[in-house]
């Protein structure tokens, strides 16, 4: 007999009909001869709709409040699936988040998991129940209900399969796993069947919106193997865990496309101590988030910032440092859009050389022009013209025998 | 300093409009120097979509998870109300039933409140906190969310003013108070400036349909004094309390129609003991409710036993009642709808004589014809014919002067 740990996306249940497909799943998992914990979102829309209505009632809602309405989201979805499981003949429990044992800190809207005591859970489990856990939110020690952020849901997942030692964690969405890339630019992308905590936090960071990173680096930090899998067939999906050696043969896992970046380059900077950090606590101070940065020295002493930015913080970006570039001597700014960011991710690169020197290669022949290059151990990005990242994506999937 | 207690149910929070305008009353209460704790119930139509969502997807959903399901309802109302009144400025806190410390017992679906622990609630006022407490819900000691069963929010409220020695309740609703008769009936009935526990309690039943009884038992076991008012305008309505001397003075506070009625004769029952605890068994393990029972024992050694229903349990009482009038030997079993109970109310009655036969004398002058007949300390009830039962009611409202 194992231990599941199942977690079902808002789409997943976002009907009854769907809700009752999820409840013969659960139960088929049980009747297979397992214990099964079931985490679930709120029914896709829900959480929108409670935002707008928030809105309606006030402007600026006060987070604590915030949270009371959204945790009614997935307390709706505990009962209806519980009652669907039990409507055939199953035996289901529901717990809220605070029920579940899941203690937090009080950071309303976006709070920790502190603690989880699984005591009732296992309760449950033993009377032969099926335990059936709000995703997304908890209570702090104070006796406040909070909520974990947007994909808290997986989070709860994945720290309640480790709270309970679990044997087998799985994430049901609405994708059928994680491709080498997104099938909409590669047609030929493959899932991948496995892949370490660390590929998939690139993945996740570099824009395949399969899972949030927070629920990955919970994983990675408790060991927690977990599959992403579709609830909308049986086929297997993919499986994030730790790295072994066989992994490492691989060079490439993936390819991924971030559309949508723009450029900005603060030119002739003075090259001297501290100019670097006027511009960015500036940007910092704006709430503008950064991704890629580059800086060369020129040869006379002055020196050019470039960094990349989503491409709708484009308008913000000049009244932020029109000021500082007057202020640190610089000759001027200039912020562009029409840009994107092409990856290759995989832990494979740490013990095979020339990856970087392959991808240059291959967009260069393509006459796909690379404008900025940033890399980490297992990742290269580049940004080249949106126009052109489709096509760098094809041609870089098929050189490194992806497809 | 008062410290106030305020109920507001469905209609008066129905949408985000209302909702502000609910929080501009409650800002309103606090700011004439009072302490302000208020229930809300879950916006009107709510509670009717969770439970057509819950068959949708089991046609008999557990009573457990249906808790879970509809205390999400006021859950969505505090936090809704709390923020109306942060976005005025103010400073509000809600709290679920549990997080309110409404201890119930485990009964899913019609929980009875065990205690309230109302520590919380303390330590918010005395910060300065307007406290909003979801009604209707509560959590028995297992742990359990709970509901109180239909009009469970008024009870909520007054058990919370007799928990916290509320100085006074105010339960706000889309009536304006306790009327003479239904002003539909009697277009001059009267709005009723004060009315006794006992009173309020044989208007609830008889049709009134102001508040549920259990809300109003209760109120009359702690003694909490309660004002029935409008959320839509600012002028009184009725309170609601214990019985005072000038009270007696006035004979008959009000009159009520109660439609739909039906009535069901055994006749010629063998006039021996048992034989009416054979009949009401049947009719008790049907589950129809019987309202008023006469019996009168004829010369020849047997007797006729009629009672009322409600006309929607007609078709089940002759399925109920045909073996048992074979098996004591009555001669037959006659049921008929197209009768209404009328009924005068008053603790006057006590100390005035003569109100049956005032009664009785300005029906029989308007040939409306008296076919039943059932009495109490404060009341007294007649059965007539349906289509004459709303003249009955303006003759008998004018004869006792309450016009």
């Amino acid at each position: 007999m194992s231990l599941i740990v199942q977690k079902y996306g808002g789409t997943s249940v976002a009907n009854p009909e769907r809700i009752q497909n999820v409840a013969k799943r659960i139960l088929e998992t049980q009747n297979a001869g397992n214990q099964v914990v079931v985490v679930v979102s709120a029914m896709s829309g829900m959480t929108d709709n409670l935002i707008k209505l928030a809105k309606e009632v006030a402007p600026h809602p006060s987070e604590r409040e915030m949270d009371v309405l959204l945790a009614t989201g997935e307390q709706t979805t505990i009962a209806l699936t519980a009652m669907a499981i039990n409507g055939l003949g199953g035996h289901a429990t529901s717990l809220t988040g605070a029920q579940a044992g899941i203690v937090t800190d009080g950071v309303h809207t976006k709070a920790k998991i502190a603690d989880i005591s699984p005591k009732r859970i296992h309760l449950l489990l033993d009377s032969g129940s099926i335990v059936i856990v709000a995703g997304f939110q908890g209570q702090s020690l104070e006796g406040q209900i909070t909520t974990l952020g947007r994909g808290g849901s997986d989070l709860t997942a994945i720290a309640l399969a480790a709270a309970i030692n679990a044997d087998l964690c799985q994430i049901f969405t609405d994708v059928k796993g994680v491709y080498t890339c997104d099938p909409r630019i590669v047609p030929n992308a493959q899932k991948i069947p496995e892949i370490s905590y660390d590929e998939m936090l690139e993945m996740a960071s570099l824009g395949a919106k399969v899972m949030q990173s927070r629920a990955v680096e919970f994983a990675k930090k408790f060991g927690v193997v977990f599959e992403v899998r579709s609830s909308f067939n049986h086929e297997p999906g993919t499986i994030v865990k730790e790295e072994t050696a066989s992994m490492e043969k691989v060079v490439i896992r993936g390819v991924t496309v971030d559309r949508r970046q723009a450029k900005a380059t603060v030119s002739q900077v003075p090259d001297k101590p501290g100019v670097a950090s006027k511009v960015f606590n500036a940007i910092a101070a704006a709430n503008l988030n950064v991704d890629m940065i580059v800086q060369n020295v020129s040869a006379e002493g002055t020196t050019d910032i470039t960094f990349t930015i989503h491409a709708d913080e484009l308008p913000k970006i000049e009244r932020c440092l029109d000021p500082v570039v007057t202020e640190i001597g610089a000759k001027g700014l200039k912020a562009v859009g029409g840009i994107a960011k092409l990856s290759v991710i995989g832990i494979g690169m740490r013990s095979h050389s020339g990856v970087a020197a392959k991808m240059f290669e291959v967009l260069g022949h393509a006459a796909v022009n690379i404008q900025m290059i940033s890399t980490s151990e297992i990742k290269i990005s580049v940004i080249v013209d949106e126009d052109r990242v489709d096509e760098g994506a094809r041609i870089i999937h098929e050189a490194f025998g992806l497809g």
